[in-house]
């Protein structure tokens, strides 16, 4: 169980939400935000936080387990848990609850609605953004998580050779990860060579690796449930010069990226400091995707490193950084760190080196 | 690219739903149904049915993986998909929108709502229920990934040791699935020992399995989009009475539910015979979950083989078969396979034994 202390103080920081909102509760019921404010892992789970209670809904498959991982008061209940909810805000004599947004189904916020004497607050991300400044705790497990894919990375490598398919290596990178103690990949693995590079979210084939060709090689683990995510990109056999030349962009608009984000500097303007080193190479137009974003317990969490995106970084903000350049048919280059925002200005995390490399 | 006429004939399907709910357009959120009905596969995208249009809405990073495997128009948009949507809908002048009530976020109906000019009706798992019955296609798909779920269970016990670490085993399954061709787990991979596989859900840990206990396996691959879906608990030395008497129990369950299953019965009257056999052997007190799950491009899927689930069960369904028996501080028993629904029955299309076995 984490330390209780940790849970009550990442739920006191929701208290002011329920002020603001002018509700009796919230009602949490994404699987993130649930483990967030409760501990508990398990994948059928309902929170209720009231000024002064917590109570976890869950049936009976997770009675031991909610026990184990929470502090909060477990109710096991058969059936459907937002029914459940809805009796117990009722005998609360609660009337008003806080939903998260853009995660509760239409259905959910239906029955609540539905009841006639519960009003439905919508809070938009109001977890979400408490999520994107760690605590100590939370930057720790992160560390251990991206170490342990650098690790994973390394060992896997060490294994390859050309002729093996993209699905190959992949399988011994996921294999290393878990047997470094990793719950297993944090999102779909992805190797990808040749053209196949160009694919931002291309998925291992069974095509093999060849001679002369880029290989691009996103990964991350989940590390009692936190999340890394690293990418490189390598030549096998002696890169051309296109292919150097590509690389150098990126790693240089990488690096001007990195060097930029420090507290109080917006999302929006880390991701134009990358685009802006990349049209110094005319490659502005390659790069079809935002800078980076957070990652914690989820892989994709809040601040988006993109366009317009006007948060303002702060310390405790995890985030990667990932700028990459695509060309269709010929392939892709990108190279992606995981980042912690200091006091001073950040910290990569990321262990793994980042030269052009030749395997 | 899947057939386009497989594609096709599924969205033929759906459009009676358009007409009984008096809608001009299906708006498609969750991302199996997308995949159902378009053949994409990337993680951001929503797809738009008329009576003679599919549009289907993503992102750059997707826009060539969605021409090559869509048979959809294709529209690649930048920022929010559900405004574009919105905009695709105002244009093509129509007014209601059938949206999937359960999986649809509240934030997203909302924005629909609030143009005034859509009115969203709710659908309720119409596309779900649509993906009970799975085309020979389909079929085919998942006896490939069950077949090779019984494959990598079988190669990683020719690797099993007492003194591994249930992770090391979960690790080894997870490796050898993937080297046989799978895409990845279906689900979080169960090795459960002693004690732990008192829990249904339980996360394999650092202990080492150990002399005299029962090792608790649940397992499942997810082959070109399909699911497989399997567990089996074996003793390490020699079963103690407690152990093949409960075994016994749970395999005379399962057979006899299996026995069950042909078109016609209900998915609670073949709950039903699980726990009627278990209650013979007293044991109806020690299963606490439902007897089974459709699967298919998810891991759960209806029709659920609980209480009072009212679904005939009809051809061309597929379901797991998962009696068991959990003591908390002992350990469980937990026998399953994957299970089709034939015109005669059904077929078991899990190929490893289930005789209590000594590893």
């Amino acid at each position: 169980m984490l330390a209780s202390i940790e849970l009550s103080q990442r739920r006191e920081r929701l208290l002011p939400t329920l002020h603001r909102l002018k509700v009796g509760a919230f009602l949490v019921t994404a699987r993130p935000n649930v483990r967030y404010l409760s501990g508990y892992t398990g994948s059928n789970g309902m929170l209720l936080l009231t000024r002064d209670r917590s109570v976890l809904l869950t049936d009976p498959r997770y009675g031991v387990q909610a026990d184990e991982e929470s502090d909060c008061e477990v109710k096991v209940v058969r059936g459907d848990l937002s029914l459940e909810a809805i009796k117990w805000l009722t005998r609360a004599r609660i009337h008003t609850v806080a939903i998260e947004a853009e995660r509760i189904s239409f259905e959910t916020y239906r029955k609540l609605r539905d009841t006639g004497k519960l009003r439905p607050v919508p809070a938009h991300s109001a977890i979400e953004e408490l999520r994107m400044v760690k605590s100590a705790a939370e930057i720790d497990a992160i560390r251990t998580s991206v170490k342990l894919n650098s690790a994973a990375l390394g060992e896997a490598l060490r294994r390859f050779r050309p002729s093996m398919t993209e699905t190959d290596l992949a399988a011994e990178i996921e294999y290393r990860m878990r047997r470094l103690g990793a719950d297993g990949p944090a999102f779909e693995t992805i190797v990808a060579a040749g053209a196949h590079s160009a694919l931002p979210h291309a998925r291992p084939s069974a095509d093999r690796i060849r001679n002369n060709q880029l290989v691009l090689v996103d990964m991350g683990a989940s590390v009692a449930g936190y999340s890394s995510d690293m990418t490189r990109t390598y030549a096998i056999g002696n890169p051309d010069a296109k292919m150097r030349r590509t690389y150098r962009a990126v790693l240089e608009s990488q690096l001007a990226a990195i060097n930029a984000i420090k507290p109080g500097i917006s999302a929006g303007a880390v991701d134009r400091v990358a685009r802006d080193t990349l049209r110094r190479f005319r490659l502005e137009q390659t790069f079809i995707h935002s800078t980076g974003h957070g990652l914690g317990l989820e892989i994709h969490e809040r601040p988006r490193l993109g366009r317009k995106e006007k948060t303002k970084l702060a310390p405790g903000m995890v985030v990667t950084v990932e700028p990459g350049s695509y060309f269709e048919g010929w392939g892709g280059i990108r190279i992606e760190d995981t980042v912690l925002v200091t006091a001073q200005g950040c910290e990569i995390l990321t262990p793994t080196a980042k030269e052009l490399t030749v395997l």
